[in-house]
Order: C-alpha cells, then sequence, then structure tokens
C-alpha cells in the first residue's frame, strides 16, 4: 500500500512550528503495519496544496492530509481537494449541529464564520470533532479517476488534540476495515540503555541470525543515550517470530532492557518504587533538576518522590545536605567522595529509601586536564551501601545533562531490580 | 527563489524520529529572507531518494538534503545524487585527511568503512565536517540540464550538531553570494509572554496599520506560554519600518517583551542575574525542577543560581524550608500561605538575593472545587518583600508545567525590572 502525508501550513515552512504530526502520524500507521512512503509540507497557497494533493492522487493509495479545515480564510484544503475531485460542497447538518452545541455547551455565541466548517464535499464520510469545530472528511475516489486503482483521502484538521484521537478512534477503524492486512503484522519495540548501537547490534546479530533469515526484521533507533529496537514480522508465524527473538534477547542483555513499546525510564522508575512503597530523595548539580523534572513528569510521582536538591554551589551543598567543607576542599566538587557524600546526606536528610546524587562539569567552561568537561560522578545511596559511577560525556551542555540524567536513571532502577534478588 | 528541502531517513516515515531539521532549517533561510516552498521526506531506498531529487531539479533553484552521507550501507544519498548528475565520483585528499585526523585527535583506528565519505562527485565544492567525519557538499547544474537556469544542490549530514554549524558557517555565506536578495530584507522578532496572540494583535494592530499598509508584514507565533511577533520588511526603508515597529509595541507592551530573536527568558534572567551581581534560590513544588532545570540550560547559571529545592512532599516543604506545619496543615499544600512561606524559606536557607516558589496541582488528579486541577501559587521574596500571583493552568500535565515555570520565571523578571526603577 502506498501512503503519502501532506502537512499543510505556511508556518511550517517558516520554521515557526516543528512538524509533529509527522512523526505522530508515521509512528501510528507503522504500527498498524503500513509505512508511510512520502511525506510533504507545502504552504497554505491554493497552488501549492492543489499540486501536492494532485502528485499524490496519481499515486497513493491512501493520502492524509493535515491542517487547512478551520473558518479563517487561510483555511483552503477543504475547498481545493472538493474542487479537485469534482465534488460540490453542501451543508451538512450533522456538523452544523455540532458546532452550535460545541459553542453551546461553552456558552458563547456561534461565530458566523465558524459555519463554513460544516460544509462538505459531496460523498465525503463525517467525521465529528470531539475537541474543537472542524469536522475530518474521508473521501473515496472512482478507480480510474485519477490512477488505475482508487484513492482515499483522510482529511484532518491541524490542532494536535483534535487530530490525534480523532485519528485514533475514527480513522484507524475505517483503515483496518478498507486496507486490511493482506498478512499477519506483528511489532514489538524494546527499549534499552546502557549500550551503544553498534555493540547491541554485535551482541544480538549471530543469535538472531535463524529468525531473522526466517523473516524477522530488526530496527534500531539510537536517541540520546538509549537505543530502541523493533522487531517486525509478517504472516503465518508472525507472533512467535517476534515472541522469540524478544527470549533470545532478554537472555542475552537482560539489565539493558527497561521497557516495552512506549515506555519511558522515568515512569518505569516511578512504578517500581511504587510497587515496593520505597521512596527516593534527589541531589543534583550539574543536572541542574532535570531528573526531577523527568520523574515529576510521570503522574504518581509525588507518591514516591520525596524531594530533590539542586545543589549548584558549594554553599548548597554543605548547607542543604551537611556536605564536610573539608570534602569539597580537598577532593573538588566533581569527585567521587563529593557524589558519595551528597548521595549519603540526601538519604539523611530525606530518611528516603533511595538517594540518586550526581555532580559533574557540564560545560563549555570549567574543565581541567584530570577532569575534563563531560566527567561526571552518579551515586546511589540506600540505608546498606553507596555506589559510585563514573562517566565521561563529552556533549554540548543539554545532551550532556539528558544523557547523564538517564544514567542516574539507569543506575537506581538497577538498584531497584537488584533489590528484588533474594539474598544469596 | 524556489527553494525544496529533502530529509532522507527511512526512521523519519517510521516515524521514530522528529523530523526537527525541517524547522531549523526553513527557520534559518526564513531569517534570511527566503521561504522554502515544499519540503518532502523520503525513505533511504534508492528509487525514492532518487525520484524527490529529480522532481525537485525540475523546479527548484536551491535545493537542500539531509542525511544519507554516512559511511553505512543504507547512506545513499551522495552516490545517488553523483548518479544522477552524471558526476564521476573521485576521492578528496582535504576530505580524507580530515577523517584521519578526525580519528587521531580520539586516538582511535580509522575504520575502513569511513573513507568512502572522502569520495565527492567532481566539481563539487567540499564543506569540511567540524563535528563529524561526512562532509557537505555543494554542486551546481549546468543551465539547460534539468530546467531552464541552473540548480544549486546543497547536502548535509543527517546529525543535527554536524549539520548545524557546518549550515551556519559554510552553507550561509555561500548563499549569500549565489542568491543575493534583490531588495533589502529586514526581519524582527520580539519574544513576548503574558499576553494571548489574539489579545496581542488586538492592542498593537491599529498602531501598527500605517507601516502594514506601506509594506510591514507581520506574523504570529503562539507557543506554550508565550507569542513571537515576527516583523518583516522588504526593499527601501525596510529597516525604518522595522525599527519604527518595534517602537510602537515596545511602547504598547514594553513589560511584556522579554527578548529578540532568539532569545529565551531562561537565557535573560541569568543575564539580568549576572548583571546585577545577585543570587537566585529556588523552592519547586508542582513544577518538580523544571524552573531549575531551564535555568541550569544557560552556561554561567553557575554564578547566579545559588541552589533548588525540589519539595515535592510535605515533609520536605518543613525539612528544607523550615515551613510551619501548622501553614501546611491550614491552609493546605497548595495555597498562597504556603506558596508565601516556601519563598521566604528557600531565601532565609539560602541567603540568596532572590527566591522563587510554586506550588500548585498539576493533576491528573487532587483537585477540588475550591481549588480545581490546575490551580497554582506562584511567590517571589526578596529581603523587602514577597508577592504571590495566582494562576489557573488548565492543560495536561507537561504542558502544565512548562506554563507555570514560564509564569513564575516571567514574575521574576519583572521583579529584576522594577528592581532596577530608582526609588521615588
Amino acid at each position: 500500500m502506498n501512503i503519502e502525508l501532506i502537512n499543510t501550513g505556511s508556518e511550517l515552512l517558516l520554521g515557526r512550528v516543528l512538524n509533529t504530526h509527522a512523526q505522530w502520524l508515521c509512528r501510528q500507521l507503522a504500527d498498524l503495519g503500513h509505512t508511510v512512503a512520502r511525506q510533504v509540507t507545502v504552504d497554505d497557497s491554493g497552488p501549492a496544496i492543489e499540486a501536492a494533493v494532485h502528485e499524490a492522487l496519481g499515486r497513493a493509495d491512501l493520502i492524509i492530509t493535515t491542517g487547512g479545515l478551520g473558518p479563517t480564510s487561510d483555511d483552503r484544503t477543504r475547498d481545493l481537494i472538493a474542487a479537485l475531485l469534482g465534488r460540490p460542497l453542501r451543508m451538512d447538518t450533522a456538523a452544523l449541529d455540532h458546532v452550535v452545541q460545541f459553542f453551546a455547551s461553552r456558552q458563547r455565541p456561534v461565530p458566523e464564520s465558524t459555519k463554513v466548517q460544516s460544509l462538505v464535499p459531496e460523498g465525503a464520510e463525517v467525521l465529528m470533532n470531539a475537541h474543537g469545530t472542524a469536522p475530518g472528511l474521508i473521501i473515496e475516489t472512482a478507480p480510474g479517476q485519477f490512477r488505475a486503482g482508487k484513492n482515499c483521502l483522510v482529511m484532518l484538521p491541524g490542532p494536535p488534540r483534535e487530530l490525534r484521537p480523532m485519528f485514533t478512534n475514527q480513522v484507524v477503524p475505517v483503515l483496518e476495515k478498507r486496507f486490511p492486512l493482506e498478512t499477519a503484522f506483528v511489532c514489538r519495540t524494546l527499549k534499552t540503555t546502557g549500550l551503544g548501537e553498534s555493540r547491541l547490534e554485535e551482541i544480538i546479530v549471530g543469535p538472531l541470525q535463524h529468525l531473522t533469515v526466517a523473516g524477522l526484521e530488526l530496527g534500531y533507533c539510537a536517541r540520546t543515550g538509549e537505543v530502541d529496537l523493533r522487531f517486525v514480522a509478517r504472516g503465518g508465524g508472525a507472533a512467535e517470530l517476534v515472541a522469540g527473538a524478544e527470549r533470545i534477547v532478554r537472555g542475552l542483555v537482560p539489565e539493558n532492557i527497561y521497557g516495552v513499546d512506549d515506555d519511558q525510564l522515568e515512569a518505569v522508575i516511578v512504578q517500581l518504587l511504587a510497587e515496593k512503597k520505597q521512596t527516593l530523595a534527589l541531589a543534583e548539580s550539574c543536572t541542574g533538576g532535570q531528573i526531577a523534572n523527568r520523574l515529576t513528569n510521570v503522574p504518581g510521582a509525588s507518591a514516591v518522590l520525596w524531594g530533590g536538591l539542586v545543589t549548584y554551589s558549594n554553599e548548597a551543598k554543605v548547607k542543604l545536605l551537611g556536605m564536610p567543607a573539608a570534602t569539597l576542599a580537598q577532593h573538588g566538587a566533581v569527585s567521587e567522595e563529593t557524589a558519595r557524600a551528597m548521595a549519603e546526606g540526601a538519604r539523611k536528610v530525606s530518611g528516603a529509601d533511595h538517594a540518586l546524587a550526581v555532580t559533574g562539569i557540564a560545560g563549555p567552561s570549567g574543565g581541567s586536564e584530570a577532569k575534563p568537561v563531560g566527567t561526571v560522578f552518579i551515586a546511589r545511596a540506600t540505608p546498606d551501601q553507596t555506589v559510585v559511577l563514573r562517566c565521561y560525556n563529552r556533549y554540548d551542555r543539554e545532551t550532556f545533562k539528558h544523557v547523564t540524567s538517564q544514567q542516574a536513571l539507569e543506575l537506581l532502577r538497577r538498584g531497584l531490580l537488584d533489590n528484588e534478588k533474594p539474598a544469596s
């Protein structure tokens, strides 16, 4: 199946807005077993949209457009596609009712301009918008009108909080019916951390060879501090291939896999702590609050996160963590000893079950020969022991912070797993 | 001038990676006075790249490609374009030297596979890669080969930290020489916060009308918690039009403008504090460290940020900030009184000149009728006074945190400005 995605919007081509629709829709389709062949962005002008849609009509089975369904003068997609397909617009009373109710429920008058959104091309399927006033549209062309086969056009509104639920709840069921996969499709992603992409590949590629020969596809996606490993298989036995691959990889790198599919490391940690009914305190220097920020993005973090100390200055380290000024003076703020004292201090102040501490040199300045920019010490303290990890993260400042927070969270996750092992 | 941007990479069409290149490059070009007409993403396969480049050659003056210049088997852009243009590849000794030195400086052997990156199409201008091994390339076609005019092809490596400096330092000067603007072009962005897009427009559109009639273009870009206001003018008098518009808007909303062009609120604050040689302490509850994280993204933050306390639990508020347990019990963790006590406590603990405190209900749960999810209290304390702001930020959890941290930073910025006024 040939799929084209057309994003409309001058703000995209002026670089004012990041195109998150493209990634999100491509990802949804990939997980359903469909790959987008081409993604195009054009501005809001008539000729640009017309040219892009016309080209796609000659090639694609499925065309998805985003944006241009609103009520203002730069919302032209609906009118242009209606004209291109030779389908006159007619007022859809259900869509109009929806607009009227939308404003009524907010106790606001219906602006005259929004009524234009209820005009839909003849023969279009109307997708009611649960979070806005512009309905989505699905139109099918006749075979031979633009290419030998039919085209299916799906037109989605631009705002993400309108587009996403509409796609998931209303478009996916239609796609599953109109474009049933010819064979079974199974997709599974293992989220790994602590191994580079090429090292991971080296470890698993041999043991998986009999499965890749049998049709298993492997995909790697390296992001800062982690690698997604994606298994895809099609046809009879697809589920077994993917399950077999997962079993083998879990056997080879059991500790590097922190989750599956859309799991995030911070959410995995909040869940592990919640299950154990344990608490965490943080002492961050070079990550500057990023670890706390990531953990508090997870709903329910308040049950496990006692709090955090961003001890950016030496004085804060001494005052808040009760660190001996001598340790700082003797070993320096970026040292194994300081990381250890920070973690132990945070645990004592908080009484939490676990404390995590980070100190390092984010740069761009502040390095020395013995401790160059990028040097980091990460410590994890429990009532029983304190472990310290030294890393060297030579990146720009923001990447440095992200990689370091990832390593710290991973050190904690490993500790939480070790914890689970019965004493031997 | 017709510009097309072609992003290559299967990971983009599988939705594994967000296309940040498209926004970044479009933005850079827009600020130089050039608008991208079309952006296309295709996968790494030969036919897809070939088709996209071939189409663009028939239409575009300037074609920019990203990705596919690396050493592995899915890096095909260089070879395909060389073949398409009929330019045989030859080994470029300067590029090869660069690769050898790149590995030597990292004390690693040169992998044989990376040498392929030194093969460049005949007649190409080679752009040395300051942050990697794949050189960028600029190639000009002869008029009539693909269209009446010439084409200029710019091929950039995929990793952002290689692409961005290469574009800024090496491509921009070439573009300025090869594609001089026919008329003057002036672009200026005012960064505003504290006003919605439509409210801002309402205030300024009338007073600017005589300038828009004379050719000034206005652009608004609303992002979470802020609005960028962009002025563009062309031709004779462009600089005067833009300067006049800026003067008028600064007169109308003087306190809402926190910076220009690429300024970020957190960097403005670090600079204001540094200029005054003043320090800041933070006490964050519902923002969970995000304010500290944003400030510590700014190089030089360590000179002004004493530290931060992420007092997520009530116990942490009492222990770290010395808050009276009675205040918490009587007014609740989310209250004007608690915000005030947090800010004053953070200032006392730290001895910093300013303290900023935030407490609120991020959701999804935890709200009540009197204090629904989204309720926030923000306090700023100085030795002289404490001010508390109540906001209602009804968003998803992550947006809530971002909007709240923005409001808190803005409250601080206003305080730093007031500070500057001589006592009257």
